[in-house]
């Protein structure tokens, strides 16, 4: 036998700094190398002007190209693909609330949301897309280069092709992958629904299409403080850049022992089960409701896309009662920025528990809930002053399944203690950590991604 | 605002190669600082004359405990606990063998499979257990501290208590984590079945009970190379070591990259169906037997276990149909060792896709099935010369629910070229990269799990 002690040298020198580098280089050029902040906001505006939707709401029993199945009430498109409204039946024994039945999503292919960089004068830039979507209040909002499902891409809606998809779908010498990663998405709205997060790096020349633009990371951070501008295709794709920063691992071995210890205490069953076997919901020709009023609706809408190109559809889609507030509590521990997480159980997850923001709720559903299932740290973050209020920006969830989804996005910095033993759900986890987490599936929920996204752009606003 | 950069400053010192510095002298220390492996010897052989079990076979049909679902045909025991042998109803799209139905072990529980270990002369021993399970053809095997279901410890069937449970169940100060991970085990006999997988180091004193004992690291791996001695369920918990050699990250980046892709190329759909919906599959009232005759049988067996407590009972068992191969082609690149990884579907995985070992197969199976189903490098690794035989092993798998599952282990240094254009599914993958991979769920299989333990074994062997 050969000696094995030499199989196991260290291996050769890394790139990984490298990269980190050039993204706070690229973070912290404010105004980008292609296009100024201020000629952005124009070509942005005039996107919008040339890049419409007028969407009105239909009944559900009248959307065309849909039908609702005989036998499970189930909605369906005629084609079978794109997503299906499905009931789902949850039941949490140790949970505030341990049982109920709801409707869901189902959407079980895997799209691509990629954004592409490149570099223009050695900064990288991201190709950003000026893109409608109907559930969108504002129209037009920042994407990522790419925004596909599979029925998208391999056009099952005989629409023409998605610009930029090869960059994402074929390798070759001239792109390398920054990032690639499938992320679940909302829990309570979609049954394991996962997209493929994708940052590609390419070094050839690339054609700029209409609605397309080059920005610095710097300026995409500085856009996260706009008002409903960034979309959450964009946000988490963002957050899953790999930061610089490589976590203590011996406290990564804690972190994910504790995560294993959550997933491991939660009994979780969420069985897919017909819509018309869904309780507490009250079902008309023209829309689906919870009897409270609360939660959310699922409602039809007949879309009119315009721009280059004139689309029609009707689809159906969810729509929140209410505004949401994703609060995340953070503090510096040895210099570090720290979040609290909340390790969180929602019906839809393919594993359990996502580390979750602090807070996230829609405050009014819960004078229907029991008191057990209020949200602690609630008053911690809508109670703090200027001063402690790191951001706080009104966002949007994703416009292509989603009415008018809005929530509150608020960092809060605070001095509270947060002593284990009572709140064994919760940990302070620091930046580094979660990009560490980031390189994997099922980590970190997309409200999260969102809000990680929203702190990393804290690093370029150090003097506002 | 407050100057948010100060935030994102570097991490505290690391203790993380002070545990992989450890473990290295634990591995280095070929004969222990408690019992010298002759001694182990007698012990063990002692053990096995007082611990035995007579299993014998007994129609499905009479299982005392167990009863067949009126309308699904299950075999579910009448607690509604331990586990249940249901149907799976699996398609595969763009596979050899695109769909077919089978019977599989539906275990929801997460049990328990833990190692202790202890500083004895300032090297760390594991605290191994001589334990005997109906499934094993040789009655007792070296198994983790604890090894326990849910319904083991929480004392369905009545039992005693499960000895140094609380160690991996409670925290205190004179505890820590080394390891805890869930990890998968063999899907295709199992529907997403995950046991965690836990290390816990302890400074205080333990008392050493019948049927256990300490050994270091060295004497554990030397035992790896003994037959069928290292039960499964210590090898899984084996590999999940912090052992040297934190991987280089830009790599580690494309083989995430390269794992998402796979895992987003493979569409899997397996359903739970009743057992009695299964096709292809011949059940009497004795067993339930494949209509080739290949693959597994599930049998019935009533168990009589003998040692300080004589316990009784009956249960169903997978009685796989001849022995496997799970082979590994290995290679040093810039002398650090590789494996060949296998980027396999299995319909039971959770998450579509897990690395295996380069072949994973009983060769006999592959008389009924399409040619393009049979595994590449195979002739590769059973056409190897003893030179060029790293590792090679006959060991059983989890005798708890599998009846004489026997495989041969086998490691195999190669030269070959693998191009990843002709096998997209196959990678060179290096034993760090494997034990960054160990810290997650869902990244390497069962068999592969066994053959690293095996593999990191080699290292203390070197002058064999």
């Amino acid at each position: 036998m050969t000696d094995a002690t030499t199989m196991l040298a260290p291996p050769p020198v890394d790139d990984e700094p490298a990269i980190a580098e050039r993204i706070a280089k690229s973070v912290s050029c404010a105004d980008g190398k292609v296009l100024g902040l201020d000629e952005f906001h124009r070509w942005f505006a005039a996107c919008a002007e040339r890049n419409y939707t007028a969407v009105e709401r239909v009944p559900l029993d009248e959307l065309t190209g849909w039908a609702t199945h005989p036998v499970t009430g189930n909605i369906v498109h005629d084609s079978g693909k794109f997503f299906t409204v499905e009931g789902l039946d949850v039941r949490l024994p140790d949970a505030a609330v341990p049982s109920w039945t709801q409707p869901i999503i189902n959407q079980p292919e895997i799209g691509i949301l990629g954004i592409l960089v490149k570099e223009f004068d050695g900064v990288l830039h991201c190709l950003m897309q000026a893109k409608v979507e109907p559930g969108n209040r504002n129209g037009v909002q920042l994407s990522p280069t790419v925004q596909a499902t599979r029925s998208n891409y391999t056009r099952v809606h005989q629409g023409k092709p998605v610009p930029y998809l090869e960059y994402f779908r074929d390798r070759s010498d001239d792109r390398r992958v920054v990032a690639d990663v499938r992320q679940s998405e909302q829990g309570s709205w979609f049954h394991h629904k996962r997209n493929r997060n994708m940052i590609i790096e390419v070094s050839s020349e690339v054609e700029v299409l209409d609605g397309f633009c080059w920005l610095s990371l710097g300026q995409v951070h500085a856009l996260l403080h706009e008002e409903d501008v960034v979309n959450m295709d964009a946000r988490t794709v963002l957050s899953c850049l790999p930061f610089a920063g490589a976590p203590d691992s011996s406290r990564m071995r804690d972190l994910l022992a504790w995560i294993t210890e959550a997933r491991t205490r939660n009994d979780v069953y969420a069985d897919r089960i017909p819509l018309n076997e869904v309780t507490g919901w009250q079902r008309d020709g023209t829309s689906i409701r919870h009897e409270s009023g609360k939660f959310f609706n699922v409602i039809g809408v007949d879309v009119r896309a315009g721009g280059r190109e004139v689309r029609r559809w009707c689809q159906p889609m969810i729509e929140p009662i209410g505004i949401g507030v994703v609060g995340m509590l953070v503090k510096r521990i040895d210099g570090v920025l720290h979040c609290l997480m909340h390790a969180r159980v929602e019906p839809g997850y393919v594993d359990v528990v996502e580390l979750a923001p602090t807070v996230q709720c829609t405050p009014e559903n819960y004078t229907v809930l029991p008191a057990a299932a209020h949200p602690p740290f609630l008053g911690e973050i809508l109670g703090a002053g200027p001063a402690r209020i790191k951001y706080d920006n009104l966002l949007s969830e994703e416009g292509g399944r989603f009415h008018h989804a809005l929530n509150r996005y608020v960092a809060v910095e605070t001095g509270i203690d947060v002593p284990p033993e009572q709140f064994q759900e919760y940990r302070w986890v620091s930046l580094p950590q979660l990009t560490d987490l980031l390189r994997h599936s099922h980590y970190v929920n997309i409200q999260a991604r969102s809000i990680v996204a929203c702190l990393h752009s804290l690093q370029g606003t150090a003097n506002r």
